[in-house]
């Protein structure tokens, strides 16, 4: 087994530079079709943000359905078919966008049971339906079993067992992947990278772990061994990671080959290599650019493949940040402004807005970087140093560190934070009993709500 | 202006040496009234937690309400009075919790909107409601001055002009303080230390901004300015952050009397020290004592009034977690137990649970500690080292990251994690679609629901 291998991380971030460029949108950056009219607010898919923001309230998550389904349909054309691109869930669900991700042909991931229900409300087709999970309940298992999901992920022993119990009492036979923790670090933030051995996921390579896992899955009655899974990182920058943790899973699969009757080998034709496909949070990045991956991708699979002498395998990927992240923004209505001098007597401008850490948990969980702008005009001022930060009673309620914003901001003014698709509404809280907010949806001119505004209400319910 | 001081910070955390060590329960870290009953199993208040896990379900968060309201009123004794102490409501809240509060004849902080609406839909006495939040809506102040509540904290120049218009126009005279940053570091994680000044709440004091503030507030119509206040950490073990904070707020008051029309001088008379105080998570902290601290503390600021010439205030204080953080246990299944061998041999157990970081975020946000527990039986193994994660697919998603565990556990055991009554459930998310647990309440040996688990029929409710 060669030494475990470093890849190079994300570059640091340049800011904006002058006011000019501030009220430029950066549409590598926002969803498709994102402009400034002439009239200086911004429109994204031909509807203005501070009409969406009059008729809907702010904070507000804002989600172009035409960017999202092409990022769908370039990932499958990418790979080859849309049936191999799998959504991942996790990072922004609801009902609407399961029938989007359906509609545009791709397969879809679950990683809990709720995925599951969410999925299967919308009538996701369960044959394009793979499962995940570190600690699958056997209500999970159940229900995934007897939808005919197309794959279950196995990530323990105890899980071989207890699935292998399932689908011979359902009297089914379930396809299986076995999730490998390859030794490959993708170099993000701790939190985020997942293909450290010691981790949660996965069998280890090095350890012989996943190769007993493989034999565990073939050896178990109702269960049917078709590949091997990994996933090297998130927000990942070069597809050196995704090559180099290919060759290592195609190494193990030569060698399983050997030991396995070919009856058994002959199904085993899945790899799936994860998602992690970096995005533009900040002008100055480039997202990682698909085409390009899919191509090297599937290149260096087959000459790996061909190399250890196996047949070339279908190959499996799950972007979730890659669809949900850039076809999403949050508008927010800015509060107070307010200069803070410190004893050093440096200032520092605080600017407030009406969500937060509630509704994006990333730039205090991840350290994420956001890009700001104003919506509803162009600024004219010098540009100060900011901090964009939410209504909650922390001071940790940060949304974005250090932002250059024109000094002319003021209250009432609408804000814009982009790519905020992926893993902010997934995980938003109500925290300090802010209610979460509604995803409205932009198409051929037409704003619509998709998820509505929780209100009090829905809170005092809960409570006899 | 003194230098800004920096305190000690928390010690290091010594881990259970032993399985007899990790059988016994730390009463000081878990609410009153839990024991190993002669079966193994735990009971808190006289209610068996394998019994709540069977009736209710897991994940679930356990609230002793004998101890949610016994630390009510050892808080009111020591500070003299109930309505001096205000119950912050960010750490948690409910209507019952509320009426718990009011009954005991505390006062309640609220920090937003929603907050002040589920205080006013428990019917708390509005006059003993204080008011804070760094970005206060216009709707979020009106309603605060119809209600009648008692304070409302300033923090920011606008936010005076608005609360004067508000309370000009509905006919009403509002009683203020003023949010000052005196500068007094707790040296605590960085993003819960809230007395930088470098930091989105307050009025910095060494700049002068604090004194412009308060003076503003007298000059406003319909304001009455009545004194300050600050907050100088989270998790504060030592009371002599508290009394630098105050000896310079007296500093600044006395300066301010000079200043002031003694008619308004006679109106100034609160000074609110804030909440912090530090609870045990773990066995080898103590929290902060606190009739030590109140007896210290109101004797200190007594002293330093009479040595700048002011009259001694009433001080208000300000604790959540102190009261809601150790009154409260969350109970989780456990799942599937794993042994990761990595590369370099070594072997760490990872334990998953059937909750996790949408039921408690603190670890990975915070890098919380938090001690751990089996609650169904007492445990007979060798301790191993070990990780407790939770079920959502992400590596980061891990409740306790080194915890020495007997190696008997095994899936089905009722693991339980102590002190997570604040910054848990009202922090929680439903990341994943793994639904927000119950609250369910202990007293005189009966279980009920507080608040109901939230089922996917809750989440599928919100879109159309």
């Amino acid at each position: 087994m060669d030494p475990e291998v470093h890849l190079p991380s994300v570059p640091l971030r340049q800011r904006t530079q002058t006011t000019e460029e501030f009220n430029r949108i950066p549409t590598h950056v926002f969803p498709a079709h994102s402009v400034r009219d002439e009239d200086g607010a911004v429109s994204i898919e031909g509807v203005k943000l501070t009409d969406v923001a009059e008729r809907f309230g702010t904070p507000a998550f804002v989600l172009n359905e035409v960017d999202f389904r092409g990022r769908c349909r370039r990932l499958a054309q990418a790979f080859g078919g849309g049936e191999r691109v799998h959504y991942a869930s996790k990072a922004f669900i609801s009902k609407t966008a399961c029938r989007w991700v359906a509609e545009e042909g791709l397969s879809l991931d679950v990683a809990s049971e709720g995925e599951l229900r969410v999925a299967l409300a919308a009538d996701f087709p369960t044959e394009r339906i793979t499962v995940h999970g570190n600690n699958k309940s056997r209500a999970f298992l159940t229900l995934a079993v007897q939808s005919g999901v197309e794959l279950i992920v196995i990530d323990s022993l105890q899980e071989i067992a207890e699935l292998s119990q399932v689908a011979t009492e359902l009297g089914r036979e379930q396809d299986v992947l076995v999730r490998v923790t390859p030794g490959v670090h993708v170099d993000t933030h701790e939190f985020i990278a997942t293909s450290h051995e010691d981790q949660k996921f996965g069998f280890s390579l090095a350890s012989g772990a996943a190769r007993l896992a493989a034999l565990a899955c073939v050896g178990a009655t109702g269960l049917v061994f078709r590949g091997l899974h990994c996933h090297v990182g998130s927000q990942v920058f070069d597809a050196a990671g995704f090559v180099l943790a290919a060759e290592r899973l195609l190494t193990m699969w030569a060698g399983l080959l050997q030991e396995l009757p070919s009856e058994d080998g002959k199904r085993l034709n899945i790899l799936d290599l994860g998602g992690g496909y970096g995005i533009a949070y900040m002008p100055d990045q480039q997202a990682l650019d698909v085409e390009h991956v899919a191509a090297n991708l599937l290149e260096k699979v087959a000459e790996a493949a061909y190399k250890v002498g196996v047949p070339r395998p279908i190959v499996n990927v799950e972007p979730g940040r890659a669809i949900a992240g850039p076809s999403m923004v949050t508008i927010y209505r800015v509060g107070t402004v307010k200069d803070v001098e410190t004893s050093d007597r440096t200032v520092r401008r605080y600017i407030s807005v009406d969500g937060g850490m509630s509704d994006n948990i990333r730039p205090a969980l991840y350290q994420a970087e956001y890009d700001v702008r104003i919506a509803n005009r162009e600024l004219k001022g010098e540009l100060v140093p900011s901090r964009i930060v939410g209504s909650h009673c922390e001071s940790g309620d940060i949304l974005i560190n250090d932002a250059p914003v024109p000094d002319d901001v003021r209250s009432g003014d609408l804000l814009v934070i982009a790519a905020t698709g992926a893993y902010c509404y997934s995980m938003s809280s109500r925290y300090n009993m802010m209610m979460r907010p509604p995803v409205v949806t932009l198409n051929e001119g037409e704003a619509q709500v998709m998820i509505r505004r929780e209100t009090i209400d829905d809170v005092l319910a809960l409570e006899a």
